[in-house]
């Protein structure tokens, strides 16, 4: 008969041995990425149909797992660390930022409080507060700032904000946002339980950018009528486009009515690293609240999106709720912050240690560097598709996105994007511009570099 | 003149040596654990005080970061990881469930949709599948579970399907919970834009535990007032005394008046791996939604919450947004399931993998072991504290949460509870149970054994 085990915990030992081989499948996965096609092609039920049906009462050995990655997960991957992703907006690691990461699963703290784990809450604050200075963000953000999972949790929490600060009946409440912006700011308002009715969608110019004069004449009609403006979005960088709305001006029309100016540079906010790309964040001062994605194309593996509020009174009174069990002498001091209060959910991760060993590993300039490479890249391809009688550009691209269609329409487009992804070389997405079919093609993926935008550049060439 | 770099990314060799010297740091700082004081001493601003005022110019090596993380991370480290940690509730990683997670962020996919990386979605529903057999779960949640980061998270998303379901003005909702059911639920309350005037605390028991009866009234009188009741929390295992509601007449009485019933195991949930614990779920076949988290007590580092609906249609028609740019082939199939409608963020990380490593690492057998492990330590100090003229234990407890205080009063009961965090070796909690101050023993994290529990019991025993 066995002798009943003591203990099915793994040693440190075997850490490190596993550890090892994951580093090292790891390390094997991201060196040979490109060999995979870009896009999974397994069909629905098809990896489910190679998994057991049940658990296993007896634990397996690692390698039975290790092995298990190659046969059954990989071939249902969609590759966003791919050179050859394109599509939607990157979601993109690096080096450093799985290691921080690893340090923070490996540490396993859960940072609700600063009583919690301190260096995590402090570290927290002091890499935002570095990321003002990298970016030139305004001074009333220092020390207001707290990463979240992503942006739709972001703008959600300054919506909360709004929402409270607004101080009227919340069916009186309205929210603007431009026809362009990001299905989270519907959401959000859907979760905050206003009004569906009272978003209203802000015309665009011919860049896709909101309409400040629209805007405010929007917030004259609604205050007029008795309703309460309380929360505007501005994007700097739309998904559809990269249109740049006017910050200043949008934030003039929402304050002239007492509403709160959200600024949502998920994307493109990482931009602004370099000096002469600061110009989307024009106006930015005046905002109430900003975010934008170090996950998206500042290499720092997802989840972390940087949010700041320039009144953090305003957002710790929307989310605070203090049960007897969480009370703290730190917490009482006010000498301290707690993160608790300023997200959606109570526990939280050790997430400025991957933010922080990547601004740590690039510096400053490496960051620039690779900017400044994709958004040069992404300049040549619009230049060339301009040029190209076959393909329509959309709209002048302001950094890396770049979006055209075929010039024979709606059809031409859908064939020309299947047929890109087909090659299994690229994998890009779509969207509609002014109710055409446009492709999307989004430079920033962390391996993407000249050879790469080159190579979908004859490709495309090839299937227009 | 220095030639300009072309790359600043860490490459994969380097990533294999800098990525073993991170593996064998977090095994030794697991091995070495206990040899901290498990709560950080370090006072407000300390951390930040040893941090540079501005990120670097120029990249560092990667032996900087590794030795600030013994110079200025650790000592602000509260150490969950710690044998010594019985405060709160336990925060557990473990090997396999660091590993796993490692792969995730080494894959870098964002699975806000099956078509985004299929193996992500179908991995994560094919184990919440076998959770739904591992912890005997009824079969209406076959098919339909999801990861969430944390269950405040679930709770808001089960209460923001309640509320759509309802339909009524949400200005007549109605909510209930227990008097020591979770914060989260007033937050998720607040946050989805319910008059916090009608959420009502139901009272309870001799034993914590909510009392159907008086919920049965409070439904009865609502309904009676023209009011819509939506929502019933109910608790199993609660954070202040591991209470556990009743769950079946609790759900007799929420589906009379036709309310949404939510059951919160975060803490306990994982107990029914064992079958003498599978009657913290009696009753639980009539729930709408239920919540467990395996990062408390099934070794799955933060953050892994599993959370389970009965009707899928319900959450999704809540939270679903579709702009053009997600729309895809396999969505409109109807086929798959896009986990970006089951929750508030839009973007995910690949959760199921630390899950799927910890299910075949330790087999059924051996998350039944420790759980049984740390319910026996917990039954035996309780027994122990029992005996004890010098303390007075609150509630026999369920499982592994022991609840006590000191027999001559607050100021006795706070000192002693002081002195054992100021020895360092171990760190516990409070709470308070009908206005006594009183200290939780959460007996659960990943290294506690009989050794760490005994010390415990002694330190106790000496500064009683």
């Amino acid at each position: 008969m066995d002798t009943p085990r003591e203990s099915f915990h793994m040693t440190p030992d075997e850490f490190r041995t596993h550890g090892r081989a994951v580093v090292d499948w790891v390390a094997d996965y991201l060196e040979n990425i490109a060999q995979h096609p870009v896009a999974s092609r397994v069909a629905p039920g098809e990896t489910r149909a190679m998994l057991p049906e049940n658990a296993p009462e007896h634990g397996e050995p690692f390698e039975a797992m290790l092995a298990d990655l190659d046969r059954v997960i990989l071939p249902g991957i969609t590759h966003w660390q791919s050179p050859g992703w394109f599509g939607y907006f990157p979601c993109n690691g690096s080096g450093p930022a799985i290691l921080g990461d690893l340090v923070s699963t490996g540490l396993g703290v859960q940072g609700m409080l600063w009583a919690t784990s301190p260096a995590a809450t402090e570290l927290e604050t002091h890499v935002l507060d570095w990321l003002v200075d990298l970016l030139a963000l305004p001074e009333t953000f220092r020390g207001n700032g707290v990463i979240q999972d992503s942006a739709s949790s972001a703008t959600l929490c300054a919506l909360l904000a709004a929402r409270e600060r607004a101080g009227a009946p919340y069916g009186t409440l309205t929210g603007y946002t431009s026809t362009q912006a990001h299905s989270s700011v519907e959401k959000g308002w859907k979760i905050a339980g206003l009004d569906p009715a009272n978003l209203r969608q802000v015309p665009v110019d011919e860049a896709y950018a909101l309409r400040p004069g629209a805007l405010a004449d929007l917030l004259a009609a609604d205050a007029k009528a008795g309703l309460t403006p309380a929360f505007v979005v501005a994007t700097a960088g739309t998904t559809s486009s990269n249109a740049m709305d006017p910050i200043g001006a949008t934030a003039a029309a929402a304050h002239a009515h007492g509403a709160w100016l959200h600024v949502d540079a998920a994307m493109s906010g990482t931009a602004a690293v370099c000096p002469e790309y600061r110009w989307i964040h024009d106006g930015l001062a005046e905002a109430d609240s900003y975010c934008f994605n170090p996950h998206k194309w500042m290499w720092t593996s997802f989840d972390c999106d940087a949010f700041y509020v320039r009144d953090r009174a305003a957002l710790t009174t929307a989310l605070s709720v203090v049960p007897e069990y969480l009370r703290n002498a730190a917490t009482e001091s006010g000498a301290v912050i707690d993160y608790r209060d300023w997200q959606i959910p109570l526990g939280r991760r050790f997430r400025a240690l991957k933010l922080w060993f990547v601004l740590r590993h690039y510096g400053a300039e490496g960051l620039r560097h690779h900017v400044r490479e994709h958004v040069a890249l992404a300049q040549e391809l619009a230049a060339w598709v301009d040029k190209d009688e076959r393909l329509v550009l959309s709209t002048p691209p302001p950094l890396n996105l770049v979006c055209f269609r075929h010039a024979e329409g709606d059809g031409a487009t859908q064939r020309l994007l299947d047929d890109l992804n087909a090659t299994g070389e690229v994998y890009l997405t779509h969207t509609r511009l002014d109710g055409d079919l446009t492709i999307r093609v989004s430079v920033g993926a962390t391996q993407t570099r000249r050879e790469h935008v080159e190579r979908l550049r004859d490709l495309v060439d090839r299937h227009a």
